[in-house]
This record gives C-alpha cells, structure tokens and sequence, in this order.
C-alpha cells in the first residue's frame, strides 16, 4: 500500500468523511504548503499528550485548570451541565453563554452499563455547595438517555436549593415545519413563547 | 490557542470539512488509538517528501513508474485521459477500466492563463504513437473547459489514426428526473441506448 492509498485509508476512518472525501483531502495536502502539513501532522501527533481533562470542569486542555474556568470574566454563579468535552466547544460557539461548565462524561445508559456512578456527578455536587453557584443549566442532549440523565441530576441537587433549567426544546432556527418530527412540534406548541407586543 | 484550537483551525481548512465536522474529527482523534494519530500524522508529514509524478502517466506514486503503468495485467493499448492526478483514483473506484492512464494536469482555460503548453500533450501524443495505443478515452469533466480541452485532444491526436471517444453523458445512476438539469436531460435524450430484445 502506498503512503497514499494509506492515508486515504485512514483519513476515511474520521466520523463524517467517507473515502471520497478522505482523497479529496489527501490530494488537497499533497498540493498544500509542506509547512501546513507539518504543523498538522505535529498537532495530530502530540494531541493526546498535550492535552488532560479539566480538573475542575472535566473538559479537554493543555494547562489545568482549564482556561474558562480561570477565566475571571465569566459568571462563577452559572454551571451548564454537559455530556461529553465537545459540547463545551460546541456551546461556546454560540457565544451566548458566559457561565462555567461541568462534562459528566457520559449519559446514564444501563444498556451500556453506565450508572450514575460511572458519571462526574460528586464533583458537581460538590461544586454546586461550595461554590456559590445559584443556577444548573442542564445541556445533555435531548434524547432519552440525556432526558433520564437530566432527571437524575435535578434530583440529586435538589436538596441543595439551587435553581435547575433545561435547554429550550423547539424548532431549530431556519428550520422547517415539514421538516419537524411529530415530537419536536408537540414540544414547541407547548413551550409556546408569547410575542412582546410594544 | 491551545493544540485543540489549532487543530480545529487546521482541520476546518481542508476541503469538505467545516468547523463543525472539524470539531467532530478532533474529538475523535483524543479518543482514538494513539498509534491510529501516530501514523495518521506520519503519513501527513511525509506525504509530499514520498509521493512524486510518474514520468509515465503523471499520477502521484512512489516509485517511478507507477503501479498502474508497470502493470502487466493492464491493456497498454488504451490510454484514458483525465485532467488531475486524483481522477485516476476516482475512475479506479469504478472497477470497469483496465486501460492505462494520461494526466493532462489541468484544462486549458485562457481566463487562468492555463493554454495547451502548460498540459502534458507533447508527452501524450509521444505515447500514442510509439507504444501501440489504439484507443484514447477522453475523461475530462463535462464542463466548457473540460469539453474545451477535450476537442483540443481530438484535433490533436487526428493524425495519428487513433480511435478516440468521451465519456458518456447522461442520467446518473440511482438519480432522479426531477433532479437532473436540462442539459443532461437533453444529452441523456439524444444519446438514448437500444434496449436489447432477448
């Protein structure tokens, strides 16, 4: 196998890019700057060593703890509860939010054998008493896994008196209603918002 | 900007690849093995060190001539003749040709400066004429300067008495009427193929 071929090979591994993409972007480096495809090569390679999961949040960084929760700009008193690393990066591509974030690493799913325990629920817990933290935004993903999840924590926090809410759920902006599933029109028919009239 | 924020950076520059799939491979890659990121990397920084044209056909190898041409078990009497290196990959996929190749390495196009000089036909016309080739298959995209350059090809390999043909043109297979613009409708129409009767 050549190198090429190799590549492909591999690069068609990725989520999301299957092997007509993956020679697409292999004949794109072969005519790309070598210094491009060094300094890529050279963050593929040292990822994994560079980065460590956030002590304090659980997500993915170089200098611990991580830089939003060093970040004194940010509201200390707000917590968004996600699944997983990306979804910090994902949230804050909406540049909506300027509170602090906890990764559970995962979702309650028993068929995958992942219990509460499998999950970073003490330190939340923990965080949320000592902190000073007034409300728990929970982000796991709509699903029923995220829902169970959700459910979970609201529970679990409830002794400490702190406010918990759940991402709006609704049609996505620019959607469609043909589009929409069944579910999603009954969720946005019910959390119906009323239209300021000034 | 931490090694994740590079990575993101540079994966989103590849072609097919937004922020948000390059966010997605990312992630991945922190899960994936780490001999997986190893030799995806190796192959990245070495990629345009080991690769070189075939003196040949002008596609990309490793070892001059390359695979297809040094090939026995290929019909050296046919020649397809494709405008980059990463069509003879494309047509490779399809499993049908067994014929050689021709990188012209680009299409004459005035408005980028590219004219007939700036293609490989000098060695085109060299390999038609000394190495018993009977019939070259025009594989150039169906665009203006894909047919443009195409026709170029044809005038240019007149004297030399060669069959020359073109790709069909028509209905992509597993396509819709309704999707398919009226070009190809039309061509699709005028190149209509007996259906056999047995």
């Amino acid at each position: 196998m050549t190198v090429l071929e190799s590549l492909i090979k591999r690069l068609s591994r990725l989520p999301g890019v299957g092997r007509k993409s993956a020679a697409r972007i292999a004949y794109y480096l072969l005519s790309s700057d070598d210094s491009f495809n060094e300094e890529l090569a050279e963050d593929i390679a040292t990822l994994k060593r560079r980065l460590r999961p956030c002590s304090v949040c659980g997500s993915f960084t170089e200098f611990d703890p991580c830089s939003i929760c060093t970040d004194p700009g940010r509201d200390r008193s707000v917590v968004c509860v996600v699944e997983r690393a990306q979804d910090v990066t994902i949230l804050e591509t909406s540049d909506e939010y300027r509170g602090l974030y906890h990764v559970l690493g995962g979702v309650i799913s028993p068929i995958d054998g992942i219990g509460p325990n499998e999950l970073r629920l003490g330190s939340l817990v923990e965080r949320v008493r000592s902190e000073g933290v007034r409300e728990v935004i929970l982000a796991t993903n709509p699903t029923v896994e995220g829902d169970t999840t959700a459910l979970y924590v609201v529970k679990l926090l409830e002794p400490l008196g702190v406010t918990v809410s759940r991402l709006a759920l609704g049609l996505p902006v620019g959607g469609d209603l043909e589009y929409a599933d069944r579910l999603t029109l009954a969720r946005s028919l019910r959390a119906r918002t009323p239209i300021a009239n000034d």
